[in-house]
């Protein structure tokens, strides 16, 4: 029954997002044909972002309205949701340029969209610095758009709202936690080792905890009237939930399937990142083992056997175990505090459901 | 008399902007700071970019709204021109990452402060590629600081306001002109040579004229309560105004002297810029002059004596010449337009200084 109602009411507001989503950009491409009919591919490149994806964050804003006495499909939280995956197209397309990310949902991203079309079309100068030029501004755009189907929500997202601190927030701790990533890319090695793995965890929980789980459930919950210790409910639920989510992305990225993931196997290996895995193995694994990831992290070229020796090493030494020990830790932590949280059994069950899946994916 | 009342008040308002800065930048400070100290020396890129400047946007927006009858010294209107010199910092930090400027103002660009930190620290991996890392996520930061401040001035700039409506206009413009920028550089080429002059124009008025005059004076007057009709009378002073001030922009890129501007000399014909002073080049010099200029713009390693060269074209054919006429005919279509502007003493005088400061600088 409960099982029910919620693929439907979740499939409805879904759909919904996916429709706020269109008319949106169905308006700012008259404003942008207007200028000019070359700005096409841009918009291309956003619309076709936020068409696919997983909607976790959109979810995550909806439950939480849910949760706190919100009505079903009603405006605002559409309108929320569809602020939300504006932002995150915007996100993904600077993160890869940053992490040099050649592929995106099993498709090319967005600035190699824009060096494919130079190539193709024969245009002059460098085409890997067109794609980056493209890109920078498509990811401005579409992170201005996110601004303003969020300022379309009206009053309760309005100057001084609860709603709006929290999308602030989000923005500039997501931000924050993007530059300590990639400080730590370079400054890891470096630094002193012993710190490696709590440096890890908080560039996990701002970068991507706080902003994939914790802030977006707050804002629905804002969004529609919950109180104060409903929103401090909310945190303990979706902050560990949403460390969980990226330490299993981390795990992902090494070992995940490229078929699933959508991204080569060992892309994070390539880009360099530090992550709590990875500190884990520096950590464990014999000093030659140590020295052999250190040598290997960030390399653009690192072939399939590198991947594969570094995966041995992470997986014997036991840096798998303990990151996946982590990930059941704040699985459980999540799931103890979703328990206590004083909600009706639809929104409750929505996100027990929303929590599983995040915890135990596969891409 | 009105002289002396200009100064003062021009002044004042431009300590209020200043100060708005500082404390708008002092509370995000904060924020960060509990993140990490870490990201300080993001901060520092974004508050070192505000402080200096010509201000230009900010003193549009502040006489559109003194000349649509707002009061002197009032708190939206500083609000707006912090608003405005935020946005205008992000555009400048992304921007330079997009043209490859590695100066602003005499010092380093952002990509450049942050690659010589990497440098200076003994970092990790690739400088130049922190660099770009880094500002990209600085010049995000600054973009959704701006929104902030914009948002922070309340009701005359919520949601559906004319104001908020211009604010949104002018982003969307000045990043779709920028990308008309960029493709020309690659595409302008391979097009047919008779359109470039108006390719020009065209990406002049959106990434520069629409965005540095007419939506500053157009959003300070309808935060003032102009009325449609004061609005287009401003369009029609600020727009030809903003055409002559890139055309200027454009004639100090190739001719400027470095110690005015700030920026190494010819750094435009290293970018590739296909501004209107190079499209009239490329179409009064002869075959072989204009196969030199196409060989030469976007080469990074372009050497004294070829920017010495590619000067002596652009003025013996005509070019130019043919520019500075331009320039004037834009000033002329300014200067008539403020002329009829039903305005009192005060406002126009402060008008008529700025379109002078703008039209005939020398940086």
């Amino acid at each position: 029954m409960v099982a029910e109602q919620l693929r439907v009411e979740q499939a409805d507001f879904v759909a919904a997002v996916a429709g706020k989503l269109t008319d949106f950009l169905t308006t700012r491409q008259s404003i942008m044909m207007a200028i000019s009919p070359d700005i096409d591919p841009i918009m291309g490149s956003i619309s076709n972002l936020v068409t696919g994806g997983k909607r976790l964050r959109a979810l995550m804003c909806y439950w939480g309205w849910r949760g706190a006495g919100g009505p079903a499909s009603a405006k605002d939280i559409v309108t929320a949701g569809a602020a939300l995956e504006l932002f995150q197209a915007a996100a993904l397309i600077h993160d890869d340029i940053i992490d040099r990310s050649d592929t995106r949902r099993g498709g090319p991203s967005v600035h190699r969209r824009f060096s494919q079309l130079h190539e193709s079309q024969g245009w002059a100068l460098d085409s890997e610095r067109f794609g980056h030029a493209a890109a920078i501004l498509a990811g401005d755009l579409c992170l201005s758009f996110s601004e303003e189907a969020f300022t379309d929500i009206g009053e309760t997202a309005a100057s001084g709202s609860r709603a709006r601190l929290i999308f602030n927030l989000m923005r500039s701790e997501v931000m924050a936690g993007q530059y300590l990533d990639i400080l730590e890319e370079v400054a890891g090695p470096v630094r002193d080792r012993a710190g490696a793995v709590s440096r890890a965890q908080s560039i996990i929980r701002f970068k991507s905890a706080k902003y994939s789980t914790e802030h977006p459930l707050a804002l629905g919950g804002a969004l529609g009237g919950a109180s104060d210790e409903l929103l401090r409910g909310y945190s303990a639920f979706a902050l560990p939930l949403g460390e969980a989510f990226q330490l299993r992305d981390d795990v992902l990225g090494v070992f995940g399937d490229p078929v699933t993931t959508g991204k080569p196997a060992g892309d994070d290996l390539r880009e360099g990142k530090r992550t709590v895995l990875v500190a884990f193995a520096l950590d464990l694994a014999t000093p030659e083992e140590s020295a052999f990831i250190d040598s290997k992290l960030g390399s653009p070229d690192l072939g399939e056997e590198d991947v594969a020796e570094i995966r041995r090493i992470i997986a014997d030494c036991g840096a798998l175990q303990a990151t996946e020990v982590l990930i059941e830790e704040f699985g459980a932590a999540a799931y103890a505090a979703l328990e206590v949280l004083p909600l009706e059994d639809l929104p409750k069950t929505a996100l027990r459901r929303l929590a599983e899946a995040t915890v135990s994916r596969a891409a």
